[in-house]
């Protein structure tokens, strides 16, 4: 496959500018250790990194588009959902019949129209592709495209210019979009920035597929991490993360919530679980991080609160 | 009184500034109204807007001070004995006897040496004062001192330079040091700039001391917002509103509560009640805004979290 190259993040930053927030980065004030930063996406607009991506695909479709396709129970949703009517736009978007009916409402809020598509991710897959056939519209995947990957690599240049000492980032893998883009960034610019990826221990796949040197396709996962819970990578974002990841590590659901917690009572942040996965890593001590300031993205905020706060 | 001017702003800016946070400005991505933005010091280094003014009086104590002394069972608390630990100060804190246990250990935590000084605010103030006597210690007030004020103007001088084009500043009024140093960084430096003041109605201090034109101390005052429940301003406070504000509202513990619930559910940002009254004014439509960008402080973070998600 063809990996992304930091002038199409360049690009994709140009085409998002006036849509996506340069979201903050903030030290922790309570933190595990000094100098760990977060890269606060939870504050991004819809709530989650995934505006960048959608958005970026979105525009990049070539003139006389019809209308986008996606599907998502979580936040590509509503990103996708938001990106389309900016760029004034049709959206169908497939959702699964069990979802949540919050998220289901602010999916439909931003305009798009939703289809309950069945009860696993590979029949919401197989619906919205039927529907882009049917209607003529451009999918727009969650992660496995070059120009969804390259808008998520957003995030990497802009870290890279609020804190140019940076020595490591923190990134979780779902499908693997975000961290992939992150890195292909990062690395391009500063080599010598160790980028490190988490998985929950429940949701295996990332590290499943690298050491059988292909993607592998879970039969399940389970985790506390929604977000996360995706089933496989793609071989787009596996050639990225095995070309640039200096290293993995897993979390516990129980890591995962504490880190939320954290988030919430000391650092006054809504972070969704799935968002801090790459921190919970850090907390727990589970990477061997280079002395100097690290980097946890937080990627979503999308979060029961309710359910962080009464965990265990 | 004499009034503080944009120079001791200024040089607070320089002397806080490796250890206040420059706090993020965000638009609010699902506001009341387009071109709302909030000033973020629920993410200020301990969780509150405080430490600037703590800092900057500690800072600008005499060579030779054996240490501080101050009141407070709120923010405050925690913010001089940050501030002291941060000079290599001892702190002594006085605080009320029925005191939440957990601000108590914060403030313990933070290396300040506690006091239960009665029930009243009036008993703890005096039971201060006697301390620093006793001990040749310097008194930090947390709002009727210049250094003070001008340590909270910093607030001013960052909104100014993170939105330029910003039209209006709506802030929330406790002891009114907060306010009175924005409402100086703002009119020294763009006097068209509107500056509007907010109390919550069942702690109506200011209303009431503008109105008589001298400092009214009230008997009693009951709100939702415990940072904004003290009993009255002060002469030097009272001065520096009544030069430079614009307007004044007064806002309910439901609108409070509204807009703190809005903030954590749809903002991703924890803040507390205190911190969410001058958003609570805007969203409840009690102010006439100019058209433009506003800006809402948001003052602190150190919320009970549960007790906005189940108000009501």
């Amino acid at each position: 496959v063809r990996l992304i190259s930091l002038a199409d993040i360049r690009r994709a930053r140009r085409r998002i500018a006036k849509v996506a927030l340069k979201t903050p980065l903030l030290p922790l004030k309570n933190g595990p250790r000094p100098h760990v930063f977060v890269k606060c996406e939870n504050l991004q607009v819809a709530g989650a990194f995934k505006i960048r991506g959608a958005f970026n695909k979105i525009a990049s479709l070539p003139r006389g588009t019809k209308g986008v396709v996606a599907h998502s129970s979580g936040n590509h949703a509503q990103a996708v959902a938001l990106a389309a009517r900016m760029r004034r736009l049709p959206a169908v978007v497939v959702m699964l019949d069990q979802s949540v009916p919050h998220k289901v409402a602010l999916t439909r809020a931003r305009g798009a129209k939703i289809i309950f598509g069945g009860r696993t991710s590979l029949a919401i897959a197989a619906r919205a592709k039927r529907e882009a056939l049917a209607r003529g519209y451009a999918l727009v995947p969650s992660f496995d495209d070059p120009a969804v990957v390259a808008g998520q690599g957003t995030v990497g240049l802009e870290i890279l210019e609020q804190l140019p000492e940076l020595r490591s980032v923190v990134v979780q893998v779902g499908g693997g979009g975000l961290a992939s883009g992150i890195a292909t960034a990062i690395k391009s610019l500063r080599r010598n920035v160790k980028v490190f990826v988490v998985e929950p221990k429940g949701a295996p796949k990332l590290s499943v597929s690298l050491r059988r040197g292909e993607v592998v396709v879970l039969p399940k996962t389970e985790t506390v991490a929604d977000g996360l819970k995706t089933l496989s990578v793609c071989e787009l974002t596996l050639a990225h993360i095995r070309k640039y990841a200096d290293g993995l590590a897993q979390v516990t659901d129980r890591e995962i919530m504490a880190a939320a917690r954290h988030l919430l009572v000391h650092e006054k942040l809504v972070v969704e679980p799935s968002g801090a996965a790459g921190l919970a890593a850090i907390m727990a001590g589970k990477l061997k991080l280079p002395r100097g300031p690290a980097v946890a993205v937080l990627s979503g905020g999308n979060a029961d609160i309710k359910a962080i706060l009464n965990y265990r």
